[in-house]
């Protein structure tokens, strides 16, 4: 399986999030807390949004713990709006083009989970996907794919339904192949002005996933923690496991549960499939 | 497009196909005569046949002429059927799932040229492919899918049937989006014991392909050439180019042509694509 | 031999350097026009100056036309400084290590050319270098040892003569073993606010160098060229090659010369080693 | 630290000693039981006794569990006597040329431990390896400058005592800049014909080494293993740990010893540095 955060807030430098913190991504790459295996060294992926509107990416088949580009990089790009993958492969290649988050105009999308029995469904679901889509499908994971599902049902019109309906369509496909639980995630996507994160899994026991809570409220239980006091007021991580052992500064999403964050504000939202047939 | 080279005859050192002649494979890497792009650094690859039934291969996103795995290899393993491929990309990304000779257990294939249009006829030939052989796509090439059309139609009992109909289902799938000319190549395949090699274009001005004559009669020519006297007999080469410049030791394969290259003997075959629409 | 390019002026996006010209770095790395080697395939390297003093940089042992990760980085970041080069390698390994520029604290070095029979003079010139920089070294090239002998002779300080003693060493220890023509060099460096450009032989006949000229002249003169009107009136390249064909545009850089770079003033000095032994 | 295995006996597929054991080296690469790191993805090399005096070698950056050309060559390559190396950087750059194991004419070389503060000790000990064989050296690590002390010593005519001194002036150049313990250690180096072990460090408590006991004796205990039935009498394999639970095959190789394997006899002789300075 993965690991991954989505960062929206003032601009802050890459290596703030990804090296600074004390279980930083980098630092789980080599030894996740709460990951199904505790190694995630099949590559990682970035993107951040800057100047343009379509957010820059940097994906690379090293370990994270080895990227000295990455380093350089974090160093110097700063963004208000940051996803940061790392991967464990569940079988498909370990090439750039299956590390996430994948992009589609101005949209990212970073998965951790899987589908389950994939090679079996896989066709299936590669017919769904509008065909006007299917040619920018680059790589060969699930995760990839369940985008462009979720894109080909709406997902930037109405993220949460587009998401249902893709989950929906895995679920009922892998059911007529007589899968029992054919899917579990976690998934965060964004626009680059919003971001929806997902935890879901047919199963219902899903990969943990935990948003940051109030900054502002932070800081006054906290006063001596610089860092809390150089996030603005609406910055928001979501991520698989907590950056550090701050009691109180992370909240666990629930399972079956959409999160949206907009700003400094955070809403969460029932989330369950939508199947086609009832 | 690509350059590539089939062997058969006595066990050889790879290192003898790729590096010893004067225009050996790695050397066409960085200058190729007859190729469309002078320069093939898109990554490459080997696949030999040795003590199992299955090739190995070695597949490398490097130009060959740095890569000093290949090297070592190269001094190491010797086979008595040998494909060898080097790339220039026509777009799709350069990762090892992308580079030729492609497997499906005992066979290979390997491919220069394209289909045109690729990205617009993708999603049609995909779902051509029989689903049992689908999952075993890995990479995203025109090449690596027109190989699993041929496994569709056949290739494993009938190749030169198998290649006519796939390349029929091609040109008939472009013709209907409005593709006038949709295939350009040069194909080989083997089982590992009889080599099939195709020269065939929509357009009827096809890639450069050559083969060896007769070992036994140039030998007779130069009685002071070692390499000839090291070969067996029945040893034979298919190129896209001549490796070097001794006259009288390459013949041009003609347009729409399948040469199969048996022990020491070699048939041409006229070749021509079978289009199901008559 | 390699290829390289140096600019200063108002901040630009990388890519506007290295993809956007007509004979831009990353079409020279597959076709250079003035290189010993028409190909530069053996990595690249690109140092930026951001918000930080020390650079940043992004090595790759992928060629340039390959690297899908310099394309994301050149659209985002955007500097007013930038040292980009492609590698041909002389021999040494295809390595992150041995990619240019090379970095100490805020100081960046980049080199075409290369050092006669380094594995002859290696060790001599390593046992110059001050000890206390020496285990900086990371490669295994002559450029980056070049460079930290000019550290060694007090680069930070002076770097005309700096270079000129460094010059002078390597031609000393050259002739010491035999060697006619020791050193074959373009050089670039820079702090940050100035760049030092050299161009030198012991031979007398350097690889190629070119620098833009005055920018407000060429807008008068090309009123209808926009590139020339984004840029500031102290932008400056320099550049193993022209990025194009606009006539008046590129002034040779003469035989054993340092050309000084400063805001929007140009200076071009005599260059001549400084030897030890008179 | 590292992870490596040393095997000499009859021809065996390399696939046979890195996939196939319950706690094979790729399996320790993930997951290692003693060593002081329990994950060893800083790249691996093989390397392998064919047909030629010079060994093969494989070298690569990516953690070997995710290298599938090394499942192909490890398929196809078998040789009578194998060097296999996981690597755990210690700090210098993970490159194909800081791959154990090294290589000099017939010889190969591989080291589990660190020399101590080494970048303080890096130049003293360049300066002491012969320069006739210093411009060999391509890689930056402590391992690979060991290797070249070694073989200044006279590894090539008697490697106890070469060794020997190697290792006495890394504790005396260490203790000369107040390092307490210089070195930790567990080698191996072979000519193709014998294996020299060496289990050793300036502390005393050393990396851990155990080599396979006599295999007639085991295959007489456990009749039913057909493992132990398929390999020679003089098969012997020395490793940085045991790669399966089998009672009774693997012994410790003791503190300050050095371990030769020649055929299917072993010998265990005292191991002390040679200080040149009494």
């Amino acid at each position: 399986m993965c690991r991954w955060l989505a960062y929206s807030g003032s601009p802050v430098l890459l290596q703030d999030l990804l090296y600074k913190p004390e279980n930083s991504l980098v630092v789980q790459s080599r030894h996740s807390r709460l990951g199904v295996e505790t190694i995630n060294g099949d590559g990682f992926g970035v993107g951040w949004y800057g100047a343009l509107e379509e957010p820059g990416i940097y994906h690379s088949t090293e370990p994270a713990w080895n990227d000295r580009n990455l380093r350089e990089l974090s160093a110097h790009a700063s963004a208000g709006r940051v996803f940061a993958h790392i991967r464990a492969s569940t079988g498909t290649a370990v090439q750039q083009t299956n590390c996430h988050p994948f992009r589609h105009r101005s949209w990212l999308w970073m998965h951790n989970g899987s589908i389950t029995d994939f090679t079996v469904l896989k066709r299936d679901l590669i017919l769904a996907v509008d065909p006007a889509l299917y040619t920018e499908i680059e790589g060969s994971t699930d995760s990839e794919l369940f985008f462009f599902l979720a894109l080909t049902f709406g997902l930037e019109e109405d993220p949460p339904e587009a998401v249902a309906r893709a989950v929906g369509l895995i679920e009922e496909t892998g059911r007529r192949h007589g899968i029992e639980h054919p899917i579990q995630m976690t998934v965060a996507t964004t626009d680059g002005t919003t971001t929806w994160a997902f935890r879901y899994s047919s199963v219902g026991k899903s990969r943990s996933l935990f948003h940051s809570t109030d900054i502002s409220t932070l800081r006054l239980q906290y006063p001596d923690n610089p860092v809390l006091h150089e996030l603005s007021n609406d910055a928001r991580l979501v991520v698989s496991e907590p950056l550090g052992d701050l009691r109180g500064a992370w909240r666990e999403v629930p399972e079956s549960t959409c999160l949206v964050v907009h700003g400094g504000r955070e809403e969460l939202r029932e989330f369950s499939p939508t199947h086609a047939l009832g």
